[in-house]
């Protein structure tokens, strides 16, 4: 375990040099050990093609190294100068409706374009070469918040390179008509470079052109990020992430799958902490190493030209939000910004400095998380988080397909499906029922699982079916669905059965697939009765044991959770989602029954904005809890123990916890 | 009368050839008796340019003639091969923002672009001179749901076409320019080629301008369909239709003065069916010939990509569905569709089986409109079903003239005239109040009617008026307005009078035109008391009588109701509508006092959903009772009957029916 | 003081010349002594490249001259003639996703076209030549509501013409990328031809470059205005005015700088008449002759075919609007329009003749106001309106920087930062308080207030501060704030201090500014307690007194009320608006107290309608009081009086106004 760090964004190539020594003092002032740079300083480093001097960074890492502070280095490839792009439309991103992008934002150029793609590789190893041995170098993060502000590019580049990769792919352009099905409405291509980049035209598009084009952008962008990392590992030990999101149009498996360690930037308001939580859950599992990063967060509001979402953090809330943060692993906690920017369109979002250089509202939070890191980094060094036995599954495949096919959209909703919402629906299930629990990728190993949750996977990947059945014959037990695999890889129907392999290995043959809403359909199981919602997938048992039934509605005796054992484990199937209070309480009954079957040790109960972890050591146990509400909370501790600050005894049973207050809790 | 049709949409070309026989067994088993085919597979027939084999279709009829099922074949003029619009985006469609369409939608070619007609025409001679004697043809399709994605076309092709148009139709520009007033803001043209088609600039078009350039577009269709026709004509006996709505942009008038039968493609949800009521007696009456079809209808739910906008329907209620449909006069009732998609962007949508080949949520519903048709048939074959002797007039150039000038938003509401929406209302006060009814077009001839109503038709056509005004001296009660005869043929305001010629027939002068919103204006009439609704007109009646009059707000005095004898007949000139239940109330004394004075035969008495039809023999009457509803309901039977089914006497009163139940009543 | 006007916009080109007489007959009975006339028709005037008549105008200018009815004569610039733009693309406007307008609406031109202005200049020239010194002409009117429809334009010409200002006003490209701080994502330009227009794109543009690009835009229009300016100049000695809004795509401060007195059009419903009282107040200073016009208001409705926005007036409100115009000083009340059109896109507009030549709904309106303007203007000519002594700042740059960060968006409003609405929340306050008011442009003198209230200007321009300061010290009292001076010119952050040089100024050092939605920040001041609304900045005084404080929430104890004198005046700095109820109630203890430190005479007590204004001459004051409610009001008069149109004496105290009633009281 590394010592945790305290971290900012940095731009001093946006200030007078001279403004550094007052930055610096009152770093220390406020214990930030790290600041990360770089990101958008392309035209600084470059200001004219072939112009390379990263001179004055060298200046700036030497002087906080000098006092202590360490440094994430980026690459500035979100912001290309504007030398790059003048006069060069064709290196521009291209969006859906076709307008090309101009000078004067970020991401405006096409991560595809050649030429963008050989300029990109020219600074980043002038970077790697300068930078990639300095002792001050933490880390360094590739580019900044890829695809955030943009999706799937339709410039003339692109169309090259996805006709190229279609032919890679699938070989013949017979056998992609074939997958794709193209016969319908006579889409029938007779070349690869027929097959349009599905712009927008008079209806929808084939899901399974939809659906590729997503795969071939976001594959491209990882080779974009491997050109990268291949560049700075030649000149560097220093380990390599990206900030990353959720939300953004990418796929976080393809582009973790190469990264050393993970990181996000998230900005909830004081009342919405859970959607950290979920990303804590999420990113530590996204490398291999476990280790990650919250790379950005506000230390008081955030806010652009246009709007602010972010309500005034009260400092106490981040500083909480902090220690939950390394209490869940977090090996870093760094805001978004130090100094508030003078110029751009950022201009409202709240930092720690203002942009006349004095405290501003996110100062006080800092020096909270400073106490709040000095005081746990003695208590977590040389321990390590217990890992959780469940885990849930999430998969950015999986949101893409949602994306093409939201279809929930229409009769009560018009928003359609939110895949992110309804994983994180499942997460605060989980939390709420006291399970210790990981967010996975589909290609994360399962061993140290005994609990998995698998809903809303439209097609479960080959790879994914093969370890989690033999997972389950080992002993594992597998909640899977509702909506989950009933599409193939290439967004078409099954026809072997609804919902493919998965029928004969959960033990049923689906007989409807069909949306609930305005039906009337309910379902009974663990002696509750509740309606049904949404899609669901409704089955007759041929090996499986029956756990819920329809009881209401036109699908009247069909059943819709299904429970099938295979060697020491057992697959349960659930077709539809149960709603409202009473599906609530049926879904409580069913992770109950299923993670006690299971053997998961739960957590100790605590008030709704309580959250636990438990840290190991080779002789004993310790316990952080961290109070994330702005009211007052408590655990019921089911031993007892020693405060881990005070030394205090602390008795077994119902602890309180102020508003933004944590406590250590050691137990032999 | 021909037997009773009971069909699905199939589309073969997209499975196995060896999963047909499956298909014609189940077909069998559900009493399937016709299928459509063909509309999308272009590419299939004309895999390249000018390789064109209908083999595959002719095996496939074949099979299915040997099973009894008849066929009904498209022309595949909506979905063209990639090789017919590759490098050619000349031939595409462009929207009125002037974005281009591509390749792997529907509706992405111009349909009056010259080298896509002269690629249509080939194949629809292609397909009429193979198919066009086959044993098993029923009747013909053109193209599918014409302008259901598009709407007016910008492209080159058009641009060129419309100054021909324009030239032909109003001869020197100095006649259009003093018909549409150019003048006003100095939009005066020089020569035809100067009027461009009204894509979007800085703000608003004249009107004028913008419904010539919809006519241009809807004659410019049917001029596309008359080619077809005339390619099919040649080679076939079978009758020709196309499957159309009153929602998409095209003037169903223009396009059914050429068509042999009509034919409609609707999807209510069970809560919703008198929007399918309210197309029986429209479509019934859109071609001479009175013969229509449900060509498509979903025997569950519907479902595209991005949403489902129906809910799942009962099976029941489909049974019922297709008894109202035959009870008032379809032919035809046809599905969307018998297998699941297995690609493509409709793979949510329900059907009779799954995409794996088993009964999916729809096979019930098909059995039970089985057991229907079998049921109705012998009932029906040699019955007429009674005219009846009221119409109200529906026009798809009033629709047209309403989405130009939507003028209703604002004060109160933001989404401007529904023109459709306001007819159904008018449709459900004719069926509230017991009269038998048509929905007529403005050309179809009014000699069987007794009254009619004509609301909201901005322009009423010269040959039209001609027409009704004999009717009306003949004896004819006509009910004209609001919002009638306002503007003039070329979307302009008549300079004679406010509702021009109307006015000196109807007996009054108008002396103001204005938007009622928030004015308090209410009316009096046939001792009832009514706010009075969105805009109206107010007159002094010279030679009529008022029966309405203003009792509240500035225009107190004025009358809005007014009438006057003609021969024989009567004009009743209607000048603001009733609102709220107060104006419900005033309306339906209006309607039963006018319906009783032009001798109307009232229906029985019925609960709300539930539709009654009667069909005469020499010898008898034969009424069908049809309940729509969830729930139980009932009718009033006016003489007692003989059940036609089981032959048991009933009394006369009130006679129950189930939810989706109906009934057949024979009376002597 | 000119006699009083009562107009109308009159479109005889649009009309068989024969309806002239008829038109006057009417106009003559209705008391129009002023109809405006020609802004639309250019193709008119110039129906080919260079064949200029201005024949038919002068006819109708004689005709109408020879009844007593005068001309304001209009340039018909907003729409120029087919052969202009025909087969001229780069002639016209090009909006900001890229979209080039086409012939057929208004403002298609791009104004900064050199060749559309060569050809606007020939037209001008030509008119002004022909109409300059032609006795009835009352006034002259640029164009017609400059940019209503459009906002910045794309065109070629503008970004050539950019680029030549922003080295005008950079001189180098250092200086720019300094001041704007471009280094910020890699935005830094090597020369100005590198600066794009800020079209769309991925994400948001500099706020710099987004406020210098209106800038740019409102200067060139200024331009445009001023080159006819200079031309109508050389041919007349009739007063020039613009018929603008505060709505409109443009500076009002620039636009009017340059014209002879102020005109505007607006279309209130009855409901909404105090932002009628708005604009007097506003455009009575928008030039230095305090001169203003109604210029264009609905006698009933208005409408265009898309939709009505405001309901139909009762005649009496628009007498009741006539009378408060003329009693807050409008010279001019003038519809929009005689005669309903015929064609076009606004045939549903109201009018006072009909398109079929007859009395419309606008007719008894305009004989209401007939009576008004007769009896008023006997009572105000020889009279003056008395001057206010307070005046709240009205600035259009203001409203553009809101335009580009309209950052109160996301937590609980969507729309952004209205500022007219909240400078209008400020107007309503004060005009409930009973303060006498202007609304005043950043230019205009201050010498005649003793109050002023300045919120909501992100930006004081450097010659306002310097008069508003001297203007503090010989007396006056400033109240300013909140969200004012927190940016710079350039649209970016000070770095002196929050509020820049306000903050010395107000005795103060700001330290936090910051959103307050969700923190429950509340504030005491004046004895009572109020929320605290939007952003806030927070101080602690250095030599001010502390007014309100911060009672609740993370910044209690800060100041957000200070007081400062300074020689016989002070400044008020208010930091942040106080909410609801409360804070209504605290924002009239503020105006009240400083309204009555400032010596404000205020206005006799009314009911919410009335309004009240003050003539006077030598030796008596003339008192209007106007009920624009559709109520009975009242005011209670501080002193007795005589009703100077019966001779009667009207005691002090309660006088009663009926529903949109009027009365004129002497006091001796």
């Amino acid at each position: 375990m590394p010592p945790l760090f305290h971290g900012t964004a940095y731009y001093p190539e946006l200030w007078p040099e001279a403004d550094i020594d007052h930055d610096i003092a009152e770093m220390t002032r406020l214990g930030i050990n790290v600041v990360r740079m770089g990101e958008f300083a392309w035209s600084t480093m470059e200001p004219n093609d072939g112009e390379i001097s990263l001179a004055f960074f060298e200046r700036v890492i030497d002087r906080l190294h000098a006092a202590g502070i360490r440094t994430i280095f980026c690459t500035p490839t979100p912001t290309p100068p504007i030398w790059l792009t003048h006069d060069h439309p064709e290196r521009l991103h291209v969006d859906v409706d076709g307008r090309r992008m101009i000078h004067g934002s970020r991401q405006h150029a096409c991560t595809n374009n050649p030429d963008f793609r050989r300029y990109a590789r020219r600074i980043v190893e002038a970077i790697a070469r300068t930078l990639g041995r300095h002792p001050a170098l933490v880390a360094w993060q590739t580019d900044n918040e890829f695809k955030c502000h943009v999706a799937e590019c339709y410039c003339a580049s692109c169309r090259t390179q996805w006709h190229e990769w279609l032919a890679t792919r699938y070989g013949t352009i017979d056998q992609l008509n074939e997958l794709w099905g193209t016969r319908i409405w006579s889409q029938s291509y007779q070349r690869f470079d027929q097959v349009p980049p599905p712009a927008r035209t008079a209806f929808l598009h084939n899901a399974s052109l939809l659906t590729a084009y997503r795969l071939f952008t976001h594959t491209k962008l990882a080779e974009f990020q491997a050109e990268q990392l291949a560049i700075i590992r030649q000149h560097t030990s220093a380990p390599i992430t990206h900030n990353s999101e959720p939300g953004f149009h990418l796929d976080n498996e393809l582009l973790f799958r190469d990264l050393d360690f993970a990181s996000f930037d998230h900005y909830p308001s004081a009342s919405d902490y859970r959607r950290m939580l979920f990303r804590f859950d999420l990113f530590r599992n996204a490398t291999r190493s476990r280790r990650f990063w919250v790379m950005e967060t506000s230390p008081s509001h955030n806010g652009c030209l246009t709007e602010v979402t972010q309500s005034a953090h009260p400092s106490a809330f981040v500083g909480a939000l902090a220690a939950s943060a390394y209490a869940q692993g977090a090996e870093g906690f760094s805001y978004w910004l130090w100094r508030q920017q003078r110029t751009g369109c950022e201009l409202p979002h709240g930092s720690i400095l203002s942009a006349w250089h004095r405290p501003a509202t996110g100062y006080r939070a800092a020096e909270t998380v400073d106490r709040v890191r000095r005081a746990l980094e003695p208590l977590l060094v040389g321990r390590t988080l217990r890992a959780p036995a469940a885990a849930l599954t999430y998969s950015d495949r999986a949101r893409h397909m949602w994306s093409v096919e939201p279809l929930m959209s229409g009769l009560e909703r018009v928003d359609g499906f939110d895949y992110l919402e309804r994983v994180a629906e499942w997460h605060d299930l989980l939390r709420a029922n006291r399970c210790p629990r990981d967010l996975c990728l589909p290609g994360a190993p399962l061993d140290s699982y005994r609990l998995l949750v698998t809903p809303f996977v439209p097609h479960l990947p080959a790879d994914f079916v093969t370890r989690v059945t033999q997972w389950v014959k080992r002993g594992g037990t597998w909640i899977v669905g509702p909506m989950t695999n009933w599409r193939t890889e290439e967004h078409t129907v099954n026809t072997d059965a609804g919902l493919g392999w998965l029928e004969s290995f959960a033990g049923i043959e689906t007989t409807s697939i069909s949306p609930l809403w305005k039906t009337g359909t309910e379902g009974d199981a663990f002696g509750l009765r509740a309606p049904l919602r949404s899609w669901g997938a409704f089955f007759r048992p041929t090996t499986a044991k029956a756990i819920g039934e329809v009881v209401a509605g036109d699908l009247l005796g069909e059943a819709f959770i299904a429970e099938q054992p295979h060697g020491q484990g057992r697959v349960v199937l659930l077709g539809a989602m149960p709603d409202g209070a009473e599906g609530r309480a049926m879904l409580d009954r069913l992770i109950q029954h299923y993670a006690t079957a299971a053997n998961i040790t739960f957590d100790d109960e605590t008030s709704a904005d309580v959250v636990t972890s438990t840290w190991l050591r080779r002789d004993d146990e310790l316990q952080i809890v961290v109070n994330l509400g702005a009211a007052p909370g408590s655990i019921t501790l089911s031993r007892p123990a020693i405060d881990a600050t005070t030394g205090e005894p602390v008795a077994t049973g119902r602890l309180e916890l102020p508003a933004h207050h944590w406590r250590a809790l050691l137990h032999a």
